[in-house]
């Protein structure tokens, strides 16, 4: 073999995988899931008018889609009253993740994230052969002050902060967010990453400044829209970032079915609504299901409830297998203290119903084991 | 301003913009176009098995798709004979070629391409610190000797050669690429992008060897197949360098619907044949065109066909704009002496009446100015 040889970082990367996805799940256990509550998809889904504009622009798939995106970023400026040259479209926050990282990381750059916090960050900044400072959750809370320490003490470039945050669904309001982001440490960029800010209240997001060089803000069609499939995300920022996005990013990465289907999801505002109320029912069900049970809850501002099984992480561990084992695709974090939860996406009263039966049988093994 | 810098890669970087979207063209001319012919789309699209498939996927779409896309994974590993460890599928071949070059490409190193080339590779080389050099065309043939010793000379990296060539359609035999491939220089990469493939005849492609961990194929369902909106595009190579893919690539980035109507589209391959007999007249049609205004043609294998404009680059700089004033979409290779090309994709009769009625008016303008 006479190939180039890798990169020095790729050579030195683990085979990495962010999130085994339920297919794989499936392919492995021969048996599809029943009730899919581990992704945080919105099985509500778009909205009938995102369907028809999707549906129609079938017909249309020969054509590659505006390498600007100018239509869907014109919709989105406006939503978010900011220019157009403040929004960079990309294949979900994941794929601005990525382009984020190649931005600004050099290899030995630090990077502050919460201790068991968005594993496809993570896997973006070793990508790029940064180092990743990790600051323990406080109360279930992302440790705003803790985070900003740690990036002062090691000089990091980047912080990532989720609000609301996953696995545990906690958030800052957008008042105490807009006072930390205002001090925040020189040098410093902030990753906010907002894709489960749309089944939160109002409140929990602070108001876009792009004069402010210092923050990036991530949004998503995958969550709350119902449309984890078509791979839309959006970044806004100040213009010189996003001028600098256009420096690396893919401009004809965005497929056109998805790019027409999220302008229409952003139309129709009065059915995003609906599904939130649909959500938040949900929340309330997985939530009383978890009592029933004898098990704590995190209240969630975002797609899924976080469930304290009561014990270690082993013991969750055994929940969550005793739930893949009836059909319930679900998930749980890895990493202490979080590892005690499982996380449960929000669905219909069918897919809960599912949950709630293998709930029981799942804790009854895990307790007479 | 006090955000961290971005690498000292992305400081130097020019803003470039690799294609300027018809989309864009459209809004600065305020007007449609009428005939869309310049970017190399296949107006007949997609099966309508393929069709009926992506309309069905849609309501499916609030689900992320499967991060291993193992199920069309699995149909192209079996079209091809190779093990489904040596195919990576990506947001077209743009994406991989970017994600190819975050494998292997550290600042200052050589990368060796054909002058007037894919403009997308040279961004995302330079995207990565890569140094392009250029190698000139040889009878309009990219020049696969002159390439190689380049290499050499330079100690290049990565070579990319496309096959057929874009922008003029020329290509090699297999049988002269695998000889060449035998005798590449050591630790060279050969990028070869089979795009066109679809459209030439059978034997200009080389026996995919994925044993041999020195050349990578990338093939796509933009082109042919009619699906340039989807986004969809594959690599094969050695095992170890798909493995290598998986390590940076964005594992939930492919689009839902395009990876069940790229599978879908893979298993019609009698739809494929009709549509290429399709493409082939047209072809023919558009040489002729030229032939009847007295211009010559590059005999094409690819789904478009260069035209000599007959003079210097300046001037088919006049004709191509005579045809965009005329609401025809058509483009041209900036690079002497390629430059005196313009290039026009196949299309329909009724585009080719277009096309043909606005070169007559636009070779009048360009004469008589």
């Amino acid at each position: 073999m006479s190939r180039p040889p890798f990169t020095p970082i790729i050579e030195a990367l683990p085979p990495l995988v962010p999130f085994i996805g339920p297919e794989a799940m499936e392919r492995a256990r021969g048996r599809a899931f029943q009730a899919r509550l581990g992704a945080n998809e919105n099985v509500f889904g778009p909205s009938l008018h995102a369907l028809a504009i999707m549906r129609e622009a079938v017909n249309g798939n020969w054509m590659y889609s505006d390498p600007e995106n100018y239509e869907l970023r014109s919709a989105i400026s406006k939503f978010h009253c900011v220019s157009i040259d403040n929004v960079v479209v990309g294949e979900g926050i994941d794929g601005l993740l990525g382009l984020t990282c190649q931005l600004f990381i050099v290899p030995g750059d630090r990077v502050v994230m919460t201790q068991g916090s968005y594993p496809t960050f993570n896997f973006h900044v070793l990508a790029h052969g940064g180092k990743v400072v990790g600051c323990p959750m406080l109360d279930f809370k992302e440790d705003l002050q803790g985070m900003a320490q740690v990036a002062r003490d090691t000089r990091a470039k980047l912080i990532y902060v989720s609000n609301p945050n996953s696995p545990m669904g906690t958030c800052w309001t957008g008042a105490e967010l807009a006072r930390w982001i205002s001090d925040l440490p020189k040098g410093v960029l902030l990753i906010l990453d907002e894709a489960y800010c749309d089944t939160a209240p109002v409140g929990i997001s602070p108001i876009m400044d792009t004069s402010n060089a210092q923050v990036v803000h991530y949004r998503t069609f995958s969550k709350a829209y119902g449309m984890a499939g078509a791979r839309i995300g959006y970044a806004i920022a100040h213009v010189d970032l996003i001028a600098a996005f256009d420096k690396v990013r893919n401009h004809y990465g965005i497929n056109r079915i998805g790019q027409l289907g999220a302008r229409a999801a952003l139309e129709d505002q009065s059915y995003l609504s609906s599904v939130v109320q649909k959500i938040d029912r949900a929340r309330i069900r997985i939530s009383q299901i978890a009592t029933d049970h004898g098990l704590r809850t995190v209240a969630s501002a975002a797609s899924f409830v976080a469930i304290d099984c009561g014990h270690d992480g082993e013991f969750a561990k055994r929940v969550l297998d005793g739930l893949i084992l009836r059909d319930v695709f679900a998930r749980k974090p890895s990493v202490p203290p979080l590892d005690r939860f499982i996380r449960v996406s929000c669905g219909r009263d069918e897919d809960l119903d599912v949950f709630e039966k293998a709930l029981s049988a799942a804790l009854a093994d895990a307790r007479s084991r």
